[in-house]
């Protein structure tokens, strides 16, 4: 049996160019012992994959060139040597920018029933979702009434973190670009502030409007501008959870920081990274918190779709422009 | 009875110049009942006045101009209608800048007896030295055997921390400038690495080769270039406590910050400010860790003296220049 899969060419240097994702195929070989094959239904793409198009260790090897790419994807069984597996499971796994995958049964995970949509658990109940769970509960140590602000604020991850932040009673800020977007936040009672034609200065004027009390807490995903921006609304005590700097992950060079660092100390706040791998122990938490509000339509995601194998790179280097709304998936 | 104190003629901007700092004198009014008459006999002067000298609050409110400057400092009581103080007594208190203060006796702290300098009240068992064992234990989380990295490593500040943090068992390493710094700190067998004429990359490059395993904790004293070597040379969950960035403090424009935040992502680090007044409750335990190594000289605190009042301004001035060893005092 064949596999279609995405290699990269070369690493890139800023902006990923579209030639450099080079869609191959291979004859796979037949099934070990303890080994599973599965036709993907969906592919996610993450902002985090361009870390490892940099040919350098961060907190995750690089890809290999001339590889298989990898990331999250779904898919059923239809092969199975793995006493946990049979054919027409559902499950998880980080074999993604391919359509058959073939693996360890080990390192699967076999989807929850909860009577939702199986490409939610790569986005709301996925990677994303819990990634804005933790950085809010686990990093930020959100509480009852906290002014919360949030930074690509419709995206997969900022989509579900003003929703929780939001269900605990305190103003929520939203920032992001397209009207669309704006307008997304607002029909959900998320201030909504838009980052586009504004220098730092105007963003911060613009959330101190939106939440002049200032911030307990920022989800940041963006970096640049809005991290400065935020830096100048802070509440004495705020904590920042650092989840990305999408702004700069295609730069050449890097860029200089905030200006206005000194805000964590007049205001004594704590700015922290995190990576969801560390925490992915909490995910059956996560999950039977989350889960069942999603279940019940009480938490709206939205997701950006693209059809087909080919159109994988095409989603990816989309995430960049902010061309998505809500999680940007494949569907194969 | 007269008192001669300095105040304020302008709010500097960038560095201040000798000329803004008046010596003027005053009659003082009788006691009121419940005040003190104090004689100063060492006035103290640090980096975090010239944040009040900016004419906004931040989280202290500014100097009054034209009024008093006020400051930590030690006299002796000549003159009491405070039922707990009678002549003769030491006393602590923040009103520095002038030879004779008169002030309600519930703002007075008595001195502790404990057969070690008075002045030292003001340094390494004082607001300096509690704000070295603050940010180290109570921000940066300090555990056995971290790897430690301190800016103005020889400072009021910096050269507790470098003891305290080596008596944890790690590896010490202290950032400062001149040739005797730099020797009192091998003496102390901290590893002493200068940024003297090195830009972030070449200091980056010199943290590695003092302490390749990188750091645990980083207590910042300076930001700058210092911040920027620190952030690529965190391990893996390092803390950074932010006491101070006294390389900005002067500055007329806001400097860019550091162009390598994504190593708080990458490291899954944590950077917090403080201000040591939200701590002082804690005085007490402070001063019963601290105060009996300081009285069996276990502990090396240095002091760098000017004589007299007339110097107050020159010796605070100084302390920008990098011209202490150890706590900036005024001898009166």
């Amino acid at each position: 049996m064949q596999t279609r899969y995405f290699a990269l060419r070369d690493y890139p240097k800023g902006t990923p160019s579209r030639e450099l994702f080079d869609l191959r195929s291979q004859e796979l070989p037949g099934l070990d012992d303890g080994e599973v094959r599965i036709r993907n239904s969906w592919l996610s793409v993450d902002p985090y994959m361009r870390g490892r198009m940099s040919g350098v260790k961060t907190y995750v090897a690089p890809f290999e060139l001339d590889a298989p790419l990898e990331g999250a994807a779904i898919g059923e069984v239809i092969e199975s040597r793995h006493a946990h597996f049979k054919a027409g499971d559902k499950v998880r796994h980080m074999a993604g920018w391919r359509d058959i995958a073939q693996l360890k049964g080990d390192v699967l995970e076999p989807l929850p029933d909860m009577q939702i949509p199986e490409q939610a658990y790569l986005g709301v109940l996925g990677m994303p979702g819990m990634t804005a769970w933790t950085g809010l509960n686990r990093i930020a140590n959100l509480r009852e009434g906290d002014n919360v602000l949030v930074s690509a604020a419709s995206g997969a991850v900022g989509s579900l973190a003003v929703q929780l932040a939001k269900a605990r009673g305190g103003t929520v800020v939203g920032i992001a670009g397209a009207a669309d977007k704006l307008e997304w936040l607002e029909q959900h009672d998320i201030r909504a502030v838009s980052y586009k034609g504004k220098d730092a200065r105007q963003l911060s004027a613009d959330l101190k409007e939106a939440c002049p009390e200032g911030f307990d807490v920022y989800y940041e995903n963006v970096g640049g501008d809005c991290l400065e921006a935020a830096l100048n609304n802070l509440k004495v005590g705020a904590r920042i959870a650092i989840c990305g700097f999408i702004s700069s992950y295609n730069e050449e060079a890097p860029a200089p920081g905030p200006s206005n660092l000194a805000n964590l100390l007049i205001q004594r706040a704590r700015m922290q990274g995190f990576i969801i791998f560390d925490h992915w122990t909490e995910y059956p938490h996560f999950l039977e918190e989350v889960g069942p509000r999603v279940a019940q339509g009480e938490i709206d995601y939205e997701e950006t779709i693209e059809e087909g194998l080919e159109r994988t790179p095409d989603a990816f280097l989309n995430l960049f422009d902010g061309a998505n709304r809500g999680k940007m998936l494949v569907r194969l």
